[in-house]
């Protein structure tokens, strides 16, 4: 299992080696890996590589919590972790790498899903916002929100993406730029700031980000700055959209309230650092406030696209997600303890 | 006329030499001296400089236009330059650097008053926004919306500020940090999409920055991002306050689509540059949206504190603006061209 370290993109492509549990949680912490369904899917596989090396089940077990904990907005990690736990128990050790190449492909499959209803959305030409990086990157397929966006510039709709640079970690700046160029995708990078401008002056028509975990009721927990940009779109009636797979949908949160927000360390805030390199230009000593995500109201949504449905604000308010999580293929509702 | 190098600090303090316009003009589009006040009473003490060196008037209305055009929203430039040629009008080359001199003691006191009369908006124990710089290195005084905050916490209302690192020129995370650790002001310092957030869990009560330019009508030009924060106050019913000295007004501005907005190099929102180094992080030929500045519009002010005066959004859509400027003290309104 090798990752594409992601703190080193745009500057280098360098692997990493992903099939120590306890090396993963490295990489998932440092963000060499991130996107909440990518890290589902690495943390899989590097426990598959685990039980194939012969661990007995208190190690697995072990290995597991801590992979669990590694990440703890995320809920397809959990998800991930919890489905193999049930593979093991049912059909033993090998069963956990099988389990991991299922959710691979699904994944690969949801994002598929995704991409297609969500480009029947964007119009001709249309100018598109998106924030954080929702794509390839973060995903084991061709992205959730990135992926949307990619697919309409292959259906030919001519649209424009601005991207904000998605401060303090910069995965807009740094890896969404990347991947829209690597696609040929006409895009203008903005810093944070300046994206209530060009909604006031009409050059965004509509958002689309992804969502680190999604709440029963619609609420989203998505990277720090999201509910910023639901505010401005609400503020300047410009359509928002989360896109996400089932898997992000969380049965155990009632609310946003319920979704538990990371906070991070001080010196991302105080400067800049990646593989491009460091640097800090505030006070040593400034305190500094980072959390790692933020919540948005499902009030302020659009429609929510899902890998097996689109949703309006309605339909949120009415409890759709219920039927979604009940249909077929929908794995997620299964009640283990890691 | 030595001017502290902005660009450097916090990390060193440098300072350059501002006697000749020309190094004056490379200083103010280096950002080296920033905030429309103090850009103003640079380049009139350059511009003193220059024609105490024996200058002919042809040189000196050269350089008077060549300084004015160093800096094009920030409207206070040009009346403190058109100030000093009509008093070179009136009483010869000398006059110049004593109208630079009294428009330096203009501005002490510009922002002693605003900060009486800014303090006297807030309540004991509140958290209150600020955006960019605004303080005592963007003015001849102790500062505009900074200058408020620092006289507030000097009165023992026990505020906490929280300060935008204000992408991408980050004078808010370098700047403001700076002075508020120097007068001992508590203060967290955020990205710029985090503001939101905060205001949405009710720990940001109002909102104090400053003003580049302002119309008739009080509408305003400030550091890109206001714009945002504005918007995002406006959702929560967050007080929102520019503030700026008379002298930032511009008659022959009706409204804010009259005040022009410049455009930067895409490099700065590519990466981080200044005295404390430099990185790049996105694809070096992404392309880039950059302007400066952006407008808020005067329906989104909650009150405009000037010098001589705080004005309601009421007061500043019934034209009290026109009011104000008509008041003793103001020179601003003589009609000259430079």
């Amino acid at each position: 299992v090798e990752i594409l370290d992601q703190t080193r993109l745009p500057r280098e492509e360098v692997w990493l080696d992903g099939s120590d549990p306890d090396h993963m949680i490295q990489h998932i912490k440092a963000l060499s890996v991130r996107g909440a369904p990518l890290i589902g899917v690495a943390a899989a596989f590097s426990l598959g590589c685990f039980a194939q090396r012969g661990h007995g089940e208190t190690a697995i077990r072990s290995a597991a919590r801590r992979l669990v904990d590694a990440r703890p907005t995320a809920v397809n990690l959990r998800y991930a972790i919890e489905r193999q736990l049930l593979a093991f128990d049912r059909s033993g050790p090998d069963a956990i790498m099988r389990e991991a190449i299922a959710q691979f492909q699904e994944d690969v499959e949801l994002c598929e899903n995704m991409a297609q209803r969500g480009a029947a959305l964007i119009h001709e030409g249309e100018g598109i916002l998106t924030h954080c990086n929702s794509g390839g990157l973060a995903t084991a397929g061709v992205g959730t929100a990135l992926g949307v966006l990619i697919r309409a510039h292959q259906l030919g709709r001519g649209i424009q993406v601005f991207v904000d640079e998605t401060r303090p970690l910069l995965q807009g700046g740094r890896l969404t730029a990347w991947e829209l160029s690597r696609h040929g995708v006409p895009f203008t990078l903005i810093t944070d700031s300046m994206a209530p401008v060009l909604m006031r002056q009409g050059r965004i028509q509509r958002v689309m980000l992804g969502a680190d975990r999604v709440a029963m009721n619609g609420d989203f927990a998505n990277k720090i700055g999201t509910y910023g940009v639901a505010v401005a779109a609400a503020y300047h009636g410009v359509p928002f959209h989360p896109v996400a797979p089932r898997s992000t949908v969380d049965p155990h949160c009632a609310t946003g309230d319920d979704i538990p927000i990371e906070e991070r360390e001080a010196h991302e805030v105080r400067g800049a650092h990646g593989g491009f390199g460091s640097l800090s230009w505030a006070p040593a000593d400034a305190p500094v406030f980072n959390p790692a995500f933020d919540v948005t109201p499902a009030s302020l949504i659009t429609s929510m696209v899902l890998d097996n449905g689109v949703l309006s604000r309605e339909a949120l308010a009415a409890g759709a997600l219920r039927n979604l999580l009940d249909q077929p293929g929908t794995h997620r509702r299964e009640s283990v303890h890691v």
